[in-house]
């Protein structure tokens, strides 16, 4: 069946999008509104542009490679309910992923070969198998490709090392997971230490559970207030963490020995690239 | 390989424990710490109680019944993080499971058949589904039998609704998401508006992202504050929303009736069970 080719702009979205149109006709799908008639579920309703959003997940021949689950499903459950959303994961060849901590399983339903574009990416990280990926010719040249098509290209956690790995961050600040921040000076983006971090349609989260504020925040853009408002009470997200301290630059000295004992822990069930890089940790 | 059955537990975790142990002898597994040396995995360092900690998410045969994603991975994403942890999937049938969303899918490596005990319970919840849980005679006769040998069984979200359906909050407080709140009376539990509520060893926390907090609370009574510490650095849980809108006693008004739309639009999801309780929301 053909879908007709409507797409209903309200005022205050198009406001919402203006800046990410420009990058849009910066680059090279400037006929991008015209695109959306294309896309296989498009909507007449706010959530015009959310075709995909795409959970990046790098998964390997081998499945030990794992990403952090939070990291992609924070984002996702703040996003994913914008109406008509339409979210996949998709990874490098389909199939199963296993977290890093071994524990949980993800069927991802997409390879990177069957996915040619994105309203808004999203990069979730891992505790060390970023380090493999930012080698990884096959998925850097696929981020580009998408990049070309998105409204928003948005990382959490170490998966802005990922993004930056393609060039796309040169000379633009990012943030990331306070461990791996460093290095995306090697990338030519400059360190910021923010929970997030807006770059032209660039939008770079911290740690793991960063990406549910990121999220929300990037949702805002989308639908707006009222919105935004309600889907933050649907996920009750309310936070009252036991103790004040997730943010680095308070946290305690002994905390931060803890915490770099965990990421210690995490980065051993990787032998190979442990191996690799433990003299550099 | 037979494991050494030694267990080492320190002054201050006997201390965290004790609220717990006093439930575990009052169970029918009164002589629970000699059981810990026939558990696949332990541990000779702090963690000795994490043999399990299992989320458990329902699953019948047809794949369409979905958990809430977040409501899962937020408590595995801190508790997990405990040194030596075991954390297991468990769903009604093992194999694939199907998010709310219809947009992620897990894979559940293990069935309750499978899974005799458990130092933790998880139960998650879902956007409509539980409502076909709380008549699954099934399920609930194994969370009975799960919960005789926990130090701590919890719920997140509508995962309350369904421990309740089993009896054993009866005449005790609970939390749940605001919406189904007043289900839990059914059931003979208080409903409580709380953040997380603790009675005994069983704590229920609020909606979806509420898993997070209580699971840090946990952590604490588990490992302590040196280390909870450390796993919310490791997660950058420094919650900054761009709202004020996650707790449904202050919530506007509009902002609850959108709420209340996104739910409805869930309940859709599963059509079957939207035209059975449709005149009830």
């Amino acid at each position: 069946m053909i879908q007709q080719k409507v797409v209903i702009i309200s005022k205050e979205q198009l406001k919402n999008l203006n800046k990410a149109q420009q990058c849009i006709n910066n680059s090279r799908n400037s006929n991008r509104l015209k695109a959306f008639g294309s896309c296989r579920t498009w909507c007449l309703t706010e959530s015009l542009v959310l075709r995909n959003f795409q959970i990046l997940n790098f998964r390997k021949v081998q499945i030990k490679d794992g990403l952090t689950m939070l990291d992609a499903i924070g984002p996702y459950e703040v996003l994913r309910n914008i109406s008509n959303a339409e979210v996949l994961f998709v990874a490098e060849k389909k199939g199963e992923i296993t977290a890093d901590s071994k524990f949980v399983h993800l069927n991802a339903k997409f390879g990177i070969d069957e996915i040619n574009e994105a309203d808004i990416l999203v990069i979730p990280g891992s505790a060390i198998t970023f380090l493999r990926e930012i080698n990884n010719v096959k998925v850097m040249e696929w981020i580009k490709k998408i990049n070309q098509t998105t409204l928003w290209t948005t990382s959490v956690c170490s998966g802005s090392i990922i993004l930056a790995s393609t060039g796309l961050l040169n000379g633009l600040e990012a943030t990331s997971h306070w461990k791996p921040m460093e290095l995306l000076k090697k990338f030519g983006a400059v360190p910021k230490a923010e929970r997030f971090v807006e770059q032209d349609k660039y939008i770079t989260a911290a740690g793991v559970s960063t990406g549910i504020d990121m999220a929300l925040y990037l949702c805002n853009k989308i639908v707006g207030e009222a919105k935004t408002k309600a889907i933050q009470l649907f996920i009750e997200y309310d936070p009252k963490p036991i103790y004040k301290s997730g943010n680095y630059s308070t946290a305690e000295k002994n905390v931060i020995e803890e915490a770099e004992f965990i990421l210690l822990e995490e980065a051993k069930k990787e032998p190979e690239l442990f191996e690799e890089i433990k003299g550099e940790i």
